[in-house]
C-alpha cells in the first residue's frame, strides 16, 4: 500500500513502530536460548545472562563451559569499568593462586571465521569499518567477501575475550563486556566469547575505576562475582526462560525497517539509515525460574 | 621515514600512539573552555562540566544560561537513566509548581544551521547516517552538501534538548545526556544543548531506571542536583580550568590518525577506518578552582 504524496515522496502507508512489529510476531520468530550455549553470571545487583557464541569461536565457547563447570569464575571479580568501553572481570591480579584443572589457560585466538556456513542476514546500509554487517543467529556481524572472513561486531554489550600482546594469549580467564559507543577498532582483534542478552544494566551502572584503563584502584572496590552457571547445569524449575527475536525472519527485517525509519510522530526526520549496533535485539523472559537466592 | 616491507607493504615507521601524539601536543593546540559557555552541574557523586553549543543552538544556549542563573536547575532531579541511550534531567514532574522568569519556556528547535560560516574539520571515513562527518571547533559534527545544512551529531556524552512530539516545545528546561551507543537517529530531531567535557562517568553510572523509557519508578529514587551554575558566574579563584584539545589543528589530525590505526602491538589489524563518534576529545584539568563544597 503506497501513498503518492507531493514532490514524489512515496511512503509506506502500513508503515510500523518496533511495538507494532514485535506485537504482531509470531511465536516462530522467537528462540529460546540454548542452556548450553547460556550463561547466568550473578553479581551483587542480581543476574546477568550471556549467550555464547560458538558460531564464532567454538574452542574458547568449549573452553568457557569448562572454566565455568570447574568453578573458576565463582568469586573472581570485577576489576575494571573503564567508562565509555567496557567492564572486565576474572583473569589477572584476582586469578591469582588459582589453578585450572582441565581448562586451557590459552588458545590460539578466534577473532574471525570462514564466512562460508553462516546464515547471514545482510543489513543494506553502508558501515565506517567494514564491508558488510548483518546478523547471524542473533550476534551482530560482519563480513569481507575480499577475504571470505566473518566476524562478530563489538556493539554494546559483546562479550570478549581478554587477552595479552600476543593474539594466543587469550583464552576466556579474563573477560570484557563493552559498555559504551561500539569499540569497533577491537573487531578482528579480539575473540568474541559471546554477548549479554539480559542484565547488562547491571554492569553498566557500576562505578567507574579512576585507575588506569578504568582499573579499580583499590582492590576493595572490585565487584565479587557470587557464581557463574551454564544454564544446562540449572534444574529445569529452577532455570530461566529466555527468547530472543529471531534475525533470519521477516519479522525481524520488518524490525529493521521500522527503526531505520522511526515513525514515532516524535520524529521530524526519519535517519534513513541504521548501524548494525542501532538495531535492537530484543529478548522476553517467559518464567524467570525458581528462586534459587543467588544474584541478590 | 617510510620502510618498504616485504610484499609491498608500506608502513610509517613514525607512527604515533595518541599518547605521543599528546605528548608532543604544543600550548595552542589546546584551548580554554569558554567560561560564558561552561556550565557546572553539581551531582551527589561530584561536578559535571558541559560545554554549550552555541555555534549549533544560539537561543537555546541564551535560554539555558538564563535557566542556569535563574536557578531553574537548583535542586531539580535526575529522573530518566535509560540503558545504553540517555540519562535525562528537568522539566516534567520534577518541575512542576515552578515558574519560568525571563527564561523561555518553549523555543522553536534549532536541529540543524546553514553549514557555511562553521570550520569543519573533515573526517574522510564514510559514516553510515550523514553524507559527510567531521568536527566542529570541538563537537562531533556532519554536514550535507545537497541541503546546506550542518548538525551535531548524538555521539556519547552528546547534551541534547529534551521536546515533547512538535519541533518546538522544548527550550531546554529539559535535558539529556547520551550514554550509550551513539542514537544518530536522534540527529536533526533534537536540539544540541552542548557536551559533557568532564564528569561523563558520574552520570554514566547511575542506576538503571525500570519504568518505561528507563523512568525512575520510585521518585525517591530519583537523583537530586545540587546547582548548576554558569562558570563565567563563579570567582576566578573558584573557578575549574580546563584545557580541551582544538579540533582544527595538525595535532588533532594525528590524533584522529593515531585512533583509526592503532599501532599499539595490542592490535593486529588496524582498523583502517574510524567512526565520528570513536574519536577521543581529550580535556585536561589545568587548576581545579578552590573547593567550594560544592559537589560532594
Amino acid at each position: 500500500m503506497l501513498a503518492m504524496l507531493g514532490a514524489g515522496v512515496v511512503e509506506v502507508a502500513a508503515a510500523r513502530t518496533m511495538a507494532d512489529v514485535l506485537a504482531a510476531s509470531k511465536p516462530t520468530d522467537w528462540r529460546v536460548l540454548d542452556p548450553a550455549n547460556t550463561l547466568y553470571m550473578d553479581v551483587p545487583g542480581g543476574r546477568v545472562v550471556i549467550e555464547l557464541a560458538p558460531q564464532f569461536a567454538p574452542r574458547h565457547a568449549d573452553n568457557l563451559r569448562t572454566l565455568v563447570r570447574e568453578g573458576y569464575f565463582d568469586g573472581q571479580e570485577i576489576n575494571r569499568v573503564q567508562d565509555n568501553f567496557v567492564v572486565q572481570w576474572g583473569g589477572g591480579h584476582a586469578a591469582k593462586g588459582r589453578t585450572l584443572r582441565t581448562a586451557r589457560e590459552t588458545l590460539p585466538g578466534e577473532f574471525t571465521r570462514p564466512a562460508k556456513g553462516l546464515k547471514f542476514t545482510v543489513l543494506p546500509d553502508p558501515d565506517t569499518y567494514a564491508p558488510q554487517t548483518g546478523f547471524v543467529d542473533g550476534f551482530p556481524a560482519a563480513r569481507d567477501s575480499a577475504t571470505g572472513t566473518a566476524w562478530a561486531v563489538h556493539c554494546y554489550g559483546m562479550v570478549g575475550v581478554g587477552r595479552d600482546i600476543a593474539a594466543d594469549s587469550g583464552g576466556g580467564t579474563e573477560l570484557y563486556a563493552v559498555l559504551g559507543h561500539a569499540p569497533r577498532q577491537l573487531d578482528r582483534n579480539a575473540t568474541p566469547a559471546g554477548r549479554v542478552v539480559q542484565g547488562m544494566e547491571l554492569l553498566a551502572a557500576l562505578p567507574r575505576g579512576r585507575g588506569e584503563l578504568g582499573i579499580y584502584d583499590k582492590p576493595e572496590l572490585n565487584v565479587k562475582i557470587t557464581r557463574v552457571r551454564v544454564a544446562a547445569d540449572v534444574s529445569a524449575s529452577e532455570r530461566m526462560v529466555l527468547q530472543v527475536l529471531r534475525t533470519d525472519t521477516p519479522t525481524f527485517e520488518a524490525l529493521i525497517e521500522s527503526r531505520r525509519n522511526r515513525r514515532d510522530e516524535w520524529y521530524k526526520v526519519p535517519a534513513g539509515r541504521i548501524d548494525v549496533c542501532n538495531v535492537p535485539l530484543p529478548a522476553r523472559v517467559i518464567s524467570t525460574g525458581a528462586t534459587d537466592g543467588a544474584g541478590g
